[in-house]
């Protein structure tokens, strides 16, 4: 392994589409390539972070706000970045993030309803320049990945209530994919395991090799 | 009482300068002339706010960003205004708030050193227009107010470390009440207690009379 420049690698997707499982092959692949690397989750990743974490998921009798929410989301998200995600690339180790800011822009935005302009404002003034370098997208149709997270053969009504709000999210993955196609890429998370993994590999042999160019 | 709009009045002001108890002098009058109004503090106001306070002030081995404070701070300020100012105001109750975003600017901006335009961003993404009718701006002098915040004749060593930070404090309070005289109204707190509310009072009764107009 040279001395380049450590690498920020992000994986997205919606419900049912296998990050799990595919987090964990790409574990794999940079530990065979040995890549130091530091593997985190958004929201959390640090004491603090999963502290606001616990704040925007616990019940509470008290509705809360949309800008509430967006600002403890990025709250957590400045937390980690200070804490986690800049200290590791300065050392030097890749950094392999489960959802980051491109989930906000797809669940919060696009799926709730939250101005755009606004994530992009927060954006810019928690990340200031830095972007993920690699952004593997796993994409599955809605009703696909809400079966296969069900672990059942079709949704129930429930779940197809919210089955706008899905696609809604899906949506703004694929439009965001294909408006960045240097950093995206874009994994069809319909085909078996296998094939899945095989382009993942694919995907991370190549950037790897980009960046060694 | 007339059924004008709700007015929004804010009282700031560094240490040991007699906010609390002019706080309840401001109430008094507010009483006396059957203005009905929402008295409130910052940050905090609502359960969620107040718990947003706690993860501010908590101590902790972690330490915290300067944007994750600031997020936090405008997380807590949005909850506020959706649950309490906002609601307040829309019923015609007036909002009487113990510190808002001149203390932001004051604390966070001049006091630590954050960017004003961030701050400023985050005023108006949460925000949008709203800002307070009136703001009473307790002042006096950085050694006088710690002096009678520490009920001693003089700062001791820890607090004259800390001068230069108050001093920006008091500085950027200063500048910008100087810079919106219609919204500002500034209050010598140097004056004995009697003077001090008689100045509270006519400022209030100038401003009721103002929008009476």
């Amino acid at each position: 392994m040279t001395s380049k420049k450590a690498q920020f690698i992000t994986v997205e997707g919606g419900e049912g589409v296998g990050k799990t499982t595919n987090m964990a092959f790409i574990r794999q692949w940079l530990d065979q390539h040995g890549i130091p690397y530091v593997a985190t989750r958004e929201p959390g990743g640090t004491p603090l972070a999963e502290d606001i974490r616990t704040l925007l998921v616990s019940p509470r009798d008290e509705p809360v706000a949309e800008n509430t929410e967006l600002l403890l989301m990025f709250a957590a998200r400045a937390q980690h970045l200070a804490q986690v995600i800049r200290p590791a690339l300065a050392r030097g180790q890749w950094v392999l993030c489960d959802r980051f800011t491109d989930a906000t822009y797809a669940y919060q935005g696009a799926g709730r309803g939250v101005a755009m302009e606004k994530i992009a404002q927060l954006e810019a003034l928690v990340q200031g320049e830095l972007r993920p370098d690699l952004t593997l997208l796993l994409d599955i149709p809605v009703d696909q990945g809400m079966a296969r997270a069900n672990g059942r053969g079709a949704p129930d009504r429930f779940e197809l209530e919210k089955l706008s709000f899905f696609n809604a999210v899906r949506d703004c993955y694929l439009a965001r994919a294909a408006a960045d196609p240097s950093r995206f890429c874009l994994i069809d998370a319909m085909q078996s395991l296998e094939l899945v993994q095989r382009a993942i590999a694919a995907a991370l042999q190549q950037f790897f090799e980009r960046i060694h160019g």
